[in-house]
């Protein structure tokens, strides 16, 4: 395994603490082939089973103190100036790397808004509690919330190619799903389909395969978190996707719609909903930019579709996207009680972000889509194509 | 999906729940597809978006309280008797519902030990405590450690069923490996063989695939979580493998030993290396039963391997196996620091454990053998053929 990425983003988060003044970041798991802090995949790519502190600082000095059957795979990374092998208990190499790095503050894995930055369990946060007791370090320790969030959202090029790729072989995927869709066939069988052609791309699904993709057929299907039904296509009806992929570690995350039948024959309620769905994605699209605030871009898009007469949609217009679908950090969001801070963030250039929304038709159901972005310093980028009329199969 | 076993898992948690007399189950999760606690795939099986609130009671009771998005698929389960649906935010149904079933201890997933009883997040409890802030609730959380390691370790007979299937579809791959290893061939390409081998069987890693197999050759190769390097196998030298498959959620953990030459070309001492760990492997399989304490079992193998002049072995003998390849609660193990209190707990019927360890020979490498065993009430039944020979290639 290759682990450049991880070192570049080791790097960066580096260079975040110095910007933001923090001495130390103390990343502190263990066993994380059982629950693993998001953050590992970004910065490290390895598994970790014994209690494991991997701290980085201003200053760019990088050590990892490891389990002994853990340091071959750690060093041979090529991230860390020092690999610390222990066997019988961490404590004492923890303190002694600690003294010798004297940080006055130790941000930690916990958030209470961002769950990409809330990498760290209550035993494992009582334990380091305990193993610092009596050292000037345990009044030391903040939460890394802010530090995660710039990590993780702040994308370099490497990322964004990979993003791009997955994007584009979702576009490919739903290419080839428009002349295999035919009216009398299944949720269950095109859901099918898709998961061949993931085969034949070696991608794997950007989150849980029983609902990826989502496909709703007809008016009555519910949009959610469920998975494919065998509720069978029927001309006139919509049809709708929710899909992402993961390549080399990178998320896509798409919804599109398909209607049977002819151009013709699309309702006049239909057009107008897919038209104030579509628009409200770029009146968005063309408000973003590096230093909004997450809910005032929410706000753009949210005001279009109750100005046009329709309900609120009832989730967050964008989430970041990256290791993860759903890659924390600020958030396109309202200010509901259930987003917390999280809409308040400011957006930044290199942040990608989904924008997605749906109205509700009184016939047809929900049209919904979404589109991935890249957040520039003056706008953003479109790394999928928008959808700007319905696919229509005949 | 089906959810039968989850099912099943879920009423022993009330239970044992009641067994214990506490009141009520917590689980408190959020965005499980970016960090999940590991009791989910246990009692659920399914990913949760929004902030999730699990209530299990000693009474029987199940109740999930989940975003609206979540709902449906959850209701699928069939594993809830109320499936209560929410919008913007979760405090107020939850309260309501503690406040309906008004239970004075309230079990959540924290633990210094037990990493699959640790899934809740530090800015989750955090988030936990604020709602029930001013509440009788706040202060009747108490660990759910030794519920958690109960229903992890109680194996039900379809668990036991499915990690039996994963040893077999292990022992087969082991079979079929045989006669494809040979002289010359690197570890890199012994690795690549049981990966296809798994393809074939439709069984996954049991852990991070570039250390599944470990495969290691000859004398100068560390053993431990590293990969499989080009290092390359040599006349009159040992094998030895580490792997474990994943079959229906269930794991396999079996190390093997090869010996490249002819029976009679096997040096006496790679020969007394191998019965003394095939024979402290033995020594506690028979001491093993019901009622046991996890150090206990660790002191029987290791006290009969220093018997013999070796080293001892610098990990536990043995761990629990089940959804996870370290599947957590008890452990049998030395009292050492970094083991916590986990080598203190009791050992019972329906545990399934590892029993492995190795010895360090002068001129070979060490020498390492691991079994997988379920303990009974009067002992412990193997339920893979243990290694009682080297496995020699001409």
């Amino acid at each position: 395994m290759r682990h450049d990425l991880e070192g570049l983003k080791s790097e960066q988060a580096c260079a975040i603490l110095k910007e933001l003044g923090i001495d130390a970041w103390l990343v502190w798991v263990r066993e994380t082939s059982q629950m693993a802090d998001p953050v590992l995949k970004l910065i490290l790519g390895n598994d970790l089973v014994w209690q494991s502190a991997l701290l980085y600082t201003k200053k760019g000095q990088k050590t990892a103190i490891v389990g002994n059957f853990d340091a071959d795979a750690v060093e041979n990374t090529g991230i860390f100036d020092h690999v610390i092998p222990y066997t019988k208990g961490i404590r004492e190499d923890l303190l002694s790397q600690l003294d010798g790095l004297a940080p006055k503050s130790i941000a930690i894995n916990y958030s209470k808004t961002d769950v990409s930055a809330d990498g760290m369990s209550v035993g494992m946060h009582i334990l380091l509690k305990e193993l610092l007791e009596g050292t000037t370090y345990q009044t030391a320790l903040i939460s890394a919330e802010e530090l995660v969030g710039r990590l993780r959202g702040r994308k370099i090029p490497e990322e964004i190619d990979r993003i791009q790729k997955a994007v584009d072989i979702t576009e490919s995927i739903f290419d080839s799903c428009k002349p295999f869709v035919r009216v009398g066939m299944s949720e269950q069988e095109v859901h099918r389909f898709f998961h061949d052609m993931m085969l034949q791309h070696g991608v794997t699904c950007a989150w849980q395969e029983d609902h990826n993709p989502a496909v709703d057929a007809g008016p009555d299907k519910k949009f959610g978190h469920s998975g494919p039904t065998d509720n069978k296509i029927k001309s006139g009806h919509l049809l709708h996707f929710d899909f992402g992929v993961r390549w080399t570690g990178y998320c896509s995350d798409i919804q599109r719609m398909f209607f049977f039948g002819s151009k013709s024959d699309v309702p006049e309620e239909i057009t107008t909903a897919f038209n104030t769905v579509r628009d409200a994605i770029q009146k968005a699209s063309t408000f973003i930019k590096h230093g909004r605030k997450g809910h005032e871009v929410d706000e753009v898009a949210r005001t279009y579709v109750t100005d046009h007469g329709y309900e609120e949609y009832q989730h967050a217009l964008g989430h970041q996207l990256g290791r993860l679908a759903h890659d924390g950090g600020t958030l396109l969001g309202p200010l509901w009680e259930r987003y917390g801070e999280s809409p308040k963030g400011v957006v930044e250039a290199g942040n990608v972000f989904t924008l997605e929304l749906y109205v509700t038709t009184e016939n047809y159901g929900q049209v919904s889509l979404e589109e991935d972005i890249v957040v520039t310093k003056s706008g953003c980028t479109f790394l999928s194509r928008p959808q700007m009329d319905l696919v229509c199969i005949e």
